[in-house]
Formats: structure tokens, C-alpha cells, sequence
């Protein structure tokens, strides 16, 4: 697309090169470069777009800019304004009332924006800005000393604005001296991929999209971007507006950048200009660019509809945690009292009030709530403040908040003990948060008697207990009771099958080695559970590692004890068998429950 | 929030009502309302929200887009331009050059978009312009008779206005008639409420988020919010711009309405107006929620992160068809050639081209891929070309493309049975998607020589297959072959054990009922497997209804002999049951690789 709209505006050899200095007048006219920047710092670029020229009146906003970060929007204001001025860019005025230049974006502006650089001395100043430049561009940037001194000798308007402006007060320090800084800030040597890159630093807040570096703060931000969207494009402001909707700048060395808020930086680079000192080609590439590809910024996503990614409750997607058969029944009976919420993209104030009003809704139904904001980026002040209310407005009523937040996006690195804390408890993985909500849930849905799961004996273990006497007693006895410190592996992944494994007390974990070297968990076993059934029956090795969570206390009933059930009494190895099936059964169905629990999502 | 906003600004009393007509004068002055409208149509307010009044100069963005829709944005322009004037609203002016009002939201802009209005009579028009307000508001408005009479008779300005418009020839019909009907349209009563619904529409890009219908197109909501950035509060629009940032209306009946495109709209109600004609707490409140609620046209979300809500291979997530061991196999190892993208939100160029890019550079290593669209909002023009382009693109290089785009929000109703149309297929649903691509994968992935499941003998039977041939001669003579059409249930949930069935030819499909109502697929099986193992083991009901995909041909074991093996032949029955459970070994092999794959993204 970028080609098309290139090869549609390259016929246009209207215009020239601005020729008030030789060094401008002397590049090649029919260069032509557009270049288009996403958020995420990849450049689409056609044409000549590494041919280096002078940035011009490009620097203004980036002077300008740096002035905020350096003197504070206030006291800037108390020097600039911020209105439209109706007049050529180099006019030698301020405005009648105020005796302030009318914007940074018209020369007696940027001279003032010039002026209020801070730095030890004249050269630091200049380096100052050189190295802002370069934090947006993201490489070094230098000045064209042949411009500059070209412009340094011929620049007599500019002079005459930096007298009038000492003589009303406007700037307080040496007028040559800032005019000086001025013609060698606008020398500064850019292509026009490097244009693209700042623009799109523009676009994204602030933050360098290729280097990740910050340039500028948010705020700041904006206040650039308002000053380009009324004063960017000198005259008919209005029109740029409506048709190409986009902030932007232009510079007499034939550059143009133009910004799309959050998504976007457009670049060109044309040395022929129009009669008001914009490149011809530019701003038709601009105008062409931002009606094939609907660049508006008034037409923008509704981001609030992607602010909640999914929603769904503990009993639609439980922990890998494996609950007993009367906790499972209380999870799938009040499981709808815990619900995970995962946020997505930057979240700003109409993505928080989506969310916050999501969870609100519910808020009389909840026990406890998992807010995953592990997909976020931004968190803008008043989003957080709105998720910190809720917090507190949520365990007021009784309802415990867990946060998934390993990059502190909140601002809590750790989690307080205080189990009334407003901020909730911090997690670093979704599926341990849930775990928790599911406990909070449990611990309030227990029918009255029935407890956790606590330590047993052999004959209370579910497969024991369910044998007929006699075959219970035996096959007790054949077991081998083990106990293994926290930490320790019972099996190991790919290891040949060792017993089938009775848990009497604590609990293990069954984990599996992910891509990313990590071992994850696959699920955690408790007293009165089982594993190594499968091996065992099928003389394989095991498909995952097994880990002690807790101090564990197992049966084991070991591969040859099992092999010789076959000959010594098949009976008894039958109705073994049948009570692994039973578990079995009773896993497949909770299973089946929370698959169709979520079907109706997918 | 916006309790606070309003007790933040009650305190100042300054100013007073518009008193050029006596009706403007009798309303209550220190009245006070303050609502904000949410893109999904929520209405947040505090104070008077419900007052009715005039709303004056607000009309006039919509008498605007009215014009616009009725005589395209040319011929609108040709009368009407954009430009800031400068000047107060009822400046009787014209551009010097142009002969054209500076723009239609100044008086002598407004009158001749109320011109525009095209209609059979006066009436109609009058009555058009109220219907279109009234889609905006998403209720039926009507006039304040005492307001327009009151207008009528003193509003010697805008008849100035409207007959010096006659004379340039910038109006070309009776001007007497044109700012009657002007008049008309100022004097409708409406809200605080209502203009914050209104506003909200023009967030929504034209659609009234309460009522969903579409009051403007969204090129043309661009444009009047344009306007509104430029011109809509009268001078200061720099300062407006820079410290509000909202595209904005005032009116001298004591409203005003801002706009933060894509997110919300905000409207208040107060009165005492300031020198400008502007609401002294309208203006007031704007300012401290936009700061407060961090609202700026220039902060946005980069909404292209969040326009891919989930990418994985099949391997990662397959389908429910569940796959014979040896086609299992291939797709673990090649499942990565076929990927899933779904995608959510609007899509906008932004949006479209990460989605974009990122398949596109994974084109080399795919085979076929889903692009689920049901997440997805509204769909501009360029990201459907764009994702056009890209199927036509990814078809020529043999990459086959499924769309599940049940809404047709790229305007597929139904597949081409081409399957080289460039446009790919379309399905209603991720899941045959899905299986539709894991087919592709099969096909240009089983090894030389290995065959789809086809029809088998029972003795070919995995189950069977691997027993000792005695076991498997004397088995398959205990089991009884039925055929069953498509359609025709198995087993239904709940019902008692029936048997244990081998499939030999066909495809069954194990379903639980949704919430909806509806079945849901578990899984597809297909010959060389079996269900109605775990009811028989246990003796327990079916969990799963089971009917038939397509017409199928089974072998049944029927539970009186599964029962009687238990004392007739222990040492056989043990033999099947470890064949069963080398079947669920391989199946929960294949289970623990899927969960692997996705456990990094979780």
C-alpha cells in the first residue's frame, strides 16, 4: 500500500526546494522517501528514505518538548502559548494581548522553546537537545555544519525575531546566542526513517517503539501532539484536520512527520515545497496514506470492549490442584462464587471502568476473585486508583482479591500477610491464585463435619476401602509404606514404572519440563489419591515427574507384588482394578463437567 | 468520581444565564448536572440531569452532520469550510477570500448548514432535522414553543446573518424561511442525559450506543468531531485542546458536550455562562474530569496489541476429533504447520496489520490456518482488504485459510466449494475449523503407505489386535455387529451400561447439553476405537450422550458376559483390561503433550 500511494504522489514535481540558503537548495529535488512506523517499532519504508537532510522546523516539537521536561508545562506556558496564529511561520509578532508567541510551532515560538533549555553552558545545552533528538530516533543523531553555517550567516529574520523577543522580555538571556542554538538544532542531519521512528515514539506515549527507551512522559505527550493537531501545519489547520486527522509537522528541508495516537508514525521526506513551505509530495502522501489506510484520530477502536480478555469461573476452570471427591462436589456446586478476570492491552480510564464495572456486577455473588493482569501494559494513574477501590470496596463486603501481577503493574511487589488487606494478596501464576479462591470457596461451602483432607490410614485410603475385607487386609500388607521430604522426587519423568503409589498424607505434584526449561505443573495430588496406575498396567515408563509438595507419606505396592497378582489370584487383582476405575470414572466426570462448563466460551 | 467533579465545581456561582431572550433568563441558575456516557451506552450522572433545555448552539455539529449525509462532504465544503475564524460565533463575516462562512460551528456556518437540509417542505425539513437529533438521543425530542417564539421575534442578528448570506449567494433559498428553521432547531428541549447520549454516539463512531441504531456513518462522525477539535469552543481553541483535549460544543443554554472518540461522551448542564457563551461549570468540569480521568484524544490505548487475543498450533489445541494413534503422531509432530489466530475488537489498520504481520511471517511454516473473526467488532475497509489480500496471498503460496466468521464480518455468507477460492473457507465454529485444518496437516503429512481410518474387521481391532489369539477368537465370538444410520443415538446421558463398543466403520460423536441447550461435542471417535468402558467397569450410568456422525458399524460386548469373564475366565478379562488401559496410556500421553504445549501461555 505504502508503494501505491508512493508511485500515485511521485509524478507531482511541483513546488522547489526551499532556496534561502545554498546548502538547502542543493539536494537532489526529485528525492522522495515515505516511511510508516508502527507502535511496535517496525518501520514499512519506500523510496529514499536514508538520504540525510537538515530537520528543520521538524525540531520544534522535539525543542519544545524538551522545554516541558525541563521547565514544567507552567512556567512554559508563562512564555508560549498554545493558539492557533493565523500567520506565516517566520512572522515577526506576538500576540497583542498576552505579548507571548502565539505556539512553539511558529519560529518566535520555537526560539523562545529554544531559550528555555537548561544546561550548564551553551554547548551543553545544544548537546541536550542533540541527545533528545536521538532518544527519539533511536540512534545518534548529528548536526550538517555546513547547514548550519549557512544558515548561521544568511539567518537574519530569525536574529531580528530573538531581538524583538529580548526587547519585550520574552526570553531573558543573550538573543544571539539562542538563535545561535536555533540554526544549529534545525542543521540536525535525520533521514526519513529516522523521522518515522520519532513520530511513532510520538504515537506511542512517549516510549521509543524500537530502543523501548522512554523519550517523554505521557503527558508531555499529549501536549505535544495538541500543539501539532491546531498549529502543526501552519494555515488551514481546520483542513488538515478534517482530511488527513492526524497531528504533524513539516519542515522547509521537505520532511513531514505526522502521528496517529497509540498506533502509529508517518514520514516523508520531498524537498519540493508548496507556497506555505510544506513538501508537495508530503503532504499529498499524508493525505493519500490517511484515506486508503482510514488513519483518523476521532476514528479510533472502542477499547474498552477488549479490556476483560475472558471471565469464567473456578468451577469452569479449576486449578490443577485435584480435589477430593466431596471438595470437587462443593467446587462444582459453588464454584461460580470465584471468578478469574484477565485484562488485556493498556489500560486506561474507560478499559478500568469496563472492568471494574464487570466485577462490581457480581460483587453479591462472589466469595473471592482472580484479577489476572499479567496481558496488561499500561496502567494509567486513575486505572489504577479504580482497581485500588474496587480492591478495598471489595474486601469491605467480604470478598478476597487475588492479584496475578509478577511485574508489580500495581505497584505491590509482595503480598501482605494481613488476610484484611485491601490490596489483596499478589500472585505470579494464574493457576496458584485460583488454587487460593478455590480454598476460600471450600473453606465456606464445606458442608458442616466434612474437613480438608487431612492424613489416613492404608484401609481408609478410597482404593483399600472400598475392597471386601479380606482382599483389603492382604493387599495392606503387601504394601510398603515410604515417607519422603518436601522437595524430593518420587518419579521421575521417562524413569520405568515403580509401584503404584497410595498417598496417605501431604501432598505431590506432577510436572512435565515446558519449552521454556521450567518444570509446570501438571496437577497436585493429596491423601487418599493415587498415581502410577498406568505404568504399572501397561509396563511403561512414566510420563511425568512426580515431586513431594509437602512431607508425603505413600503406600507403595510394588511392579512385582502387582506382576504376580495375575497368577496368584486374579480375582483380587480384579477388583483392584475396578477400584482404579472407579477413581477413573469419577475423574472423567468432573472432567466432562468443567469442559462443558467452558464449551459454551468456546 | 464524578460526585467529586460536581462538588469540586458547585461553589462557583460566577457568571449568569443568556438573557438576550426572556425564556433563557427564567431558568433556574444555579441547576447542575454532570453525566458521562460510556461507549457501550452506560449512563453515569449527579445532579440535574433530567432539567430540560434549550440546546441552543449544541445543535449545531448535528444540523452539521445532517447536511453532510444529505449532500456529501463536497458540496457541503463548497459552502461551508473548516477553518478556526477567530471570531466571536455571531460575527456577521465571511472569509475574505472564500466568501464562506469560516465554519458551521459559528452562526453564520450554522444557518447555512441548516440550508442544506434537504426535505419536500419546510416542515419535512424541520421535522427531519428533529428525527435526526432524536437518533442521536436515542429518545423522541421535541421543541420548546415558548424558546423558538421568543427567538423568533428578537433574532435580528442571525436574520442579518442569514439575508448577507443570501447576498453572497452562500444560501440560495429564502433566508426568512432558513433561520426560522434555525431558530427551530436551537430551541429543542432536551437533557443533561440525552446530551451525554448524544455525545457517546459520536464517540461510538455514529452509533447510539443505547439503541444501537446508526445515526451517522463513522467518515462523517470523523468529520463533524473534527470540526468540533478546531472550532467547537469558540477562541482558545489551542488551550481547549491542550488542557481539555476533547472535541467539545457549547451552547448558551448552559450545556456543553465532549467527546473522547472510541470511549465516552460527556455532557453538562449549568447555566451561568462566561464571557465566551460558555457554561462557567461546563467549562469547569470538563477540565477536572479530563485531568482526574486522565481524557485526552492523545492518550489512547495502542489498541494493535490487544487484536490478537490468542495464537497456537493445533498441536498445542486440537480439535475434539479424536485421532487414531498413528495420526496422532503426525500431528505431534507437524501440527505446528497449521495455526489458530483469533482475533478481538475493532479492527482498524492498526489492528489489521499486526494480525497481519503476523501471520504472514509464519507463511514458510504453514500448511492452513483459522482466523476466528467472532470476537471481533467493527471491521473497516482496509483491514478487510488487507485480510483479503492476505488470504489471496497465502492461497497462492498454498497456504489454505478457515474463517470462522459466523456474522460474516468480512462478508462470506456461506464457503465456496473452489478450494482454491482465494477467499478460503468459512465456518461457524472453531472447532471444525480446526479439524478442517488438522485434515490438511494429515494429508501432506502421513507417511508413504499410512492410510485415514477406514473400515477395520473386529479382529483388526486395536482392543482385539493384541490380545493372544485364543483371547481374541474367543472374544470376538461373544461380540454381537450392529449398524446404526447417522443420527441415531448410541447411548444417551444417564442411561445404564450397555456394553462395551468397539467402533469398526464410521464416526460417533459423545455430546453433553449446554446451558444453551444445546449439545456440545466432547469428542469424535472413529473406527479402531471404543467407548462404554469406564460405565461398564463401574457399573455406572453413561456421563455422555453418544450418537452416530455418520452411518456406523459396531461391535458390542454386552455386559452379562463382560461380567461373567470376572469368574469364567479372570486370567482373559485381566488381558482386556490391559489392553484398555494401554488405550487410555496413549490417550493420556497424548493429553499431557497438549496440556505441555499450552501450559507456557498460561
Amino acid at each position: 500500500m505504502l508503494d501505491q500511494v508512493h508511485a500515485a504522489c511521485r509524478d507531482d514535481t511541483s513546488g522547489a526546494p526551499a532556496d534561502y540558503i545554498p546548502e538547502l537548495a542543493a539536494v537532489a529535488p526529485d528525492s522522495f522517501g515515505l516511511c510508516l512506523a508502527t507502535a511496535d517499532g517496525l518501520v514499512y519504508q519506500v523510496g529514499d528514505t536514508d538520504i540525510a537532510f537538515s530537520i528543520q522546523s521538524i525540531s520544534k516539537p522535539f525543542t519544545y518538548a524538551l522545554a516541558l521536561a525541563d521547565r514544567g508545562i507552567d512556567e512554559v506556558a508563562r512564555h508560549i502559548d498554545v493558539e492557533p496564529s493565523g500567520e506565516p511561520f517566520n512572522e515577526i509578532s506576538l500576540e497583542p494581548d498576552t505579548q507571548r508567541p502565539s505556539n512553539p510551532m511558529i519560529n518566535s515560538g520555537a526560539i523562545t522553546a529554544t531559550s528555555l533549555i537548561t544546561g550548564r553552558d551553551a554547548e551543553d545545552k545544544f548537546e541536550r537537545v542533540r541527545r533528545c533528538y536521538s532518544r527519539f530516533a533511536g540512534r545518534e543523531l548529528t548536526m550538517d555544519k555546513a547547514v548550519y553555517e549557512s544558515e548561521s550567516r544568511t539567518g537574519y529574520r530569525n536574529r531580528a525575531i530573538g531581538y524583538m523577543l529580548r526587547s519585550v522580555g520574552v526570553i531573558d538571556v543573550d538573543p544571539d546566542d539562542v538563535v545561535d542554538r536555533y540554526f544549529r538544532q534545525c542543521s540536525i542531519e535525520i533521514t526519513c526513517a529516522d523521522l518515522a521512528v520519532m513520530a511513532a515514539t510520538l504515537a506511542d506515549n512517549g516510549v521509543n517503539p524500537k530502543t523501548r527507551e522512554r523519550a517523554l512522559s505521557t503527558s508531555l505527550t499529549e501536549r505535544v501532539l495538541s500543539v501539532m493537531t491546531t498549529c502543526g501545519m501552519y494555515n488551514a489547520a481546520g483542513d488538515w484536520v478534517t482530511t488527513v486527522g492526524l497531528p504533524a509537522k513539516s519542515g522547509v528541508g521537505g520532511g513531514i512527520i505526522a502521528v496517529l495516537p497509540g498506533q502509529l508514525g508517518i514520514s516523508v521526506y520531498s524537498p519540493r515545497l508548496d507556497g506555505h513551505g510544506n513538501s508537495v509530495r508530503g503532504v499529498a502522501a499524508c493525505r493519500e496514506l490517511s484515506k486508503r489506510l482510514e488513519l483518523h484520530f476521532c476514528h479510533v477502536t472502542r477499547s474498552a470492549r477488549t479490556a476483560i480478555r475472558a471471565d469464567y469461573t473456578v468451577a469452569q476452570m479449576p486449578s490443577r490442584l485435584r480435589r477430593t471427591t466431596d471438595d470437587a462436589e462443593v467446587l462444582a456446586a459453588h464454584g461460580e462464587r470465584a471468578r478469574v478476570y484477565e485484562l488485556h492491552g493498556d489500560l486506561l480510564f474507560s478499559g478500568a471502568e469496563r472492568a471494574v464495572r464487570a466485577i462490581e456486577g457480581r460483587t453479591a455473588e462472589l466469595d473471592a476473585l482472580v484479577i489476572d493482569l499479567r496481558r496488561v501494559g499500561e496502567v494509567s494513574r486513575v486505572a489504577r486508583d479504580m482497581l485500588e477501590q474496587l480492591q478495598s470496596e471489595l474486601v469491605g463486603r467480604g470478598t478476597r482479591v487475588a492479584l496475578v501481577d509478577p511485574d508489580a503493574k500495581l505497584g505491590h511487589e509482595v503480598s501482605s500477610l494481613d488476610p484484611d488487606d485491601p490490596r489483596g494478596r499478589v500472585f505470579i501464576d494464574r493457576d496458584t491464585a485460583t488454587e487460593w479462591c478455590e480454598d476460600i470457596v471450600l473453606h465456606k461451602h464445606r458442608p458442616p463435619g466434612a474437613r480438608p483432607p487431612t492424613s489416613i490410614e492404608l484401609a481408609q485410603h478410597p482404593l483399600m476401602a472400598g475392597l471386601d475385607p479380606d482382599y483389603r487386609r492382604r493387599l495392606c500388607a503387601e504394601c510398603e509404606t515410604r515417607t519422603v521430604a518436601r522437595g524430593e522426587v518420587l518419579a521421575e519423568r521417562g524413569s520405568p514404572r515403580s509401584g503404584l503409589y497410595l498417598i496417605l498424607d501431604g501432598r505431590v505434584r506432577m510436572t512435565f519440563p515446558g519449552t521454556d526449561g521450567r518444570a509446570h505443573r501438571l496437577v497436585t495430588l493429596s491423601s487418599g489419591m493415587s498415581f502410577g496406575e498406568v505404568p504399572m498396567l501397561v509396563r511403561e515408563p512414566f510420563v511425568n515427574t512426580v515431586v513431594a509438595e509437602t512431607r508425603v507419606r505413600v503406600a507403595v505396592l510394588s511392579p512385582s507384588v502387582f506382576d504376580s497378582l495375575t497368577d496368584d489370584d486374579p480375582r483380587m487383582k480384579l477388583a483392584l482394578l475396578q477400584r482404579l476405575a472407579a477413581g477413573a470414572y469419577a475423574q472423567m466426570d468432573m472432567t466432562v463437567r468443567t469442559i462443558s462448563a467452558n464449551a459454551e466460551n468456546y
